[in-house]
């Protein structure tokens, strides 16, 4: 059971662009800090600009931000609309063959731990991801340098 | 997000031998009721042998039984078994190379989701997973008839 890569690097941009405050990122800083592929990056990044949590300015001197304050990127919600397919086994998703779904209580349980897992995320924000102490270590492992933080 | 075929087969499997009582099923006969893949089902009852689910005799009158009751089996200790890769994501697998893991709580935040998840599961057993009125319309489901049931 895993979560898709694309969901990863979702929550990775958003940690850095919090973490970079309201100065302007680059997809190439991130895919740099992270050491990961731009081209995954890309996609991922006009994805989050399409659901309303990036801002992005293009030009020059553009660049991305958070669209949002960290406190109201909820990580549920997100998950949510990253994952696409949280559909855990076949009897979840459309086309479904299974014989026995009429009859069979698996379907439900997983049902509820899906829920529960949900559950979870939604008490959390971005902000929760990084907390105050870790700030100055997670800038530093980003090659966010402190100049830039205190200019944001 | 998704479970592996090969978990939901295994879940499969014991249900259907849970629904054949203590009569033998054939793995061809598995096959066809749910009207999947024999040689994926072969590696799945061979593994499910060999953790202790499945009894195997062999020869002509051989076939495959549930090697305990299915109030003894457990969802979530089956689950943590067969889904060999509870790795959400990066951080949570060997070899993870994510620039920001000392510093992030993500990883935390999505091992509580899938602590809370997997509780949920550990709350049934194989026998919750068909309730007894819905017995005989799984039976039918199967194509195992009433005699092989009352026989059973």
């Amino acid at each position: 059971m895993r979560i898709t890569q694309y969901s990863d690097y979702s929550m990775r941009v958003l940690i850095y662009l919090h973490a970079k405050g309201e100065k302007r990122s680059t997809i190439q800083e991130i895919a740099d800090a992270y050491d990961i592929s731009k081209n995954h990056l890309m996609k991922v990044v006009n994805q989050l600009t399409q659901l309303g949590y990036v801002h992005a300015v293009r030009g020059k001197q553009g660049g991305i931000t958070l669209a949002r304050a960290a406190e109201q990127i909820n990580i549920g919600v997100l998950l949510r609309e990253t994952e696409q397919d949280l559909g855990l086994v076949e009897c979840f998703r459309p086309g479904n063959t299974c014989t026995i779904t009429p009859a069979c209580r698996l379907t439900h349980v997983l049902r509820e731990a899906l829920d529960s897992f949900l559950a979870v995320l939604d008490q959390y924000t971005l902000a929760d991801l990084v907390q105050p102490h870790h700030q100055p270590a997670l800038a530093r492992l980003l090659k966010i340098d402190a100049v830039q933080l205190e200019t944001a």
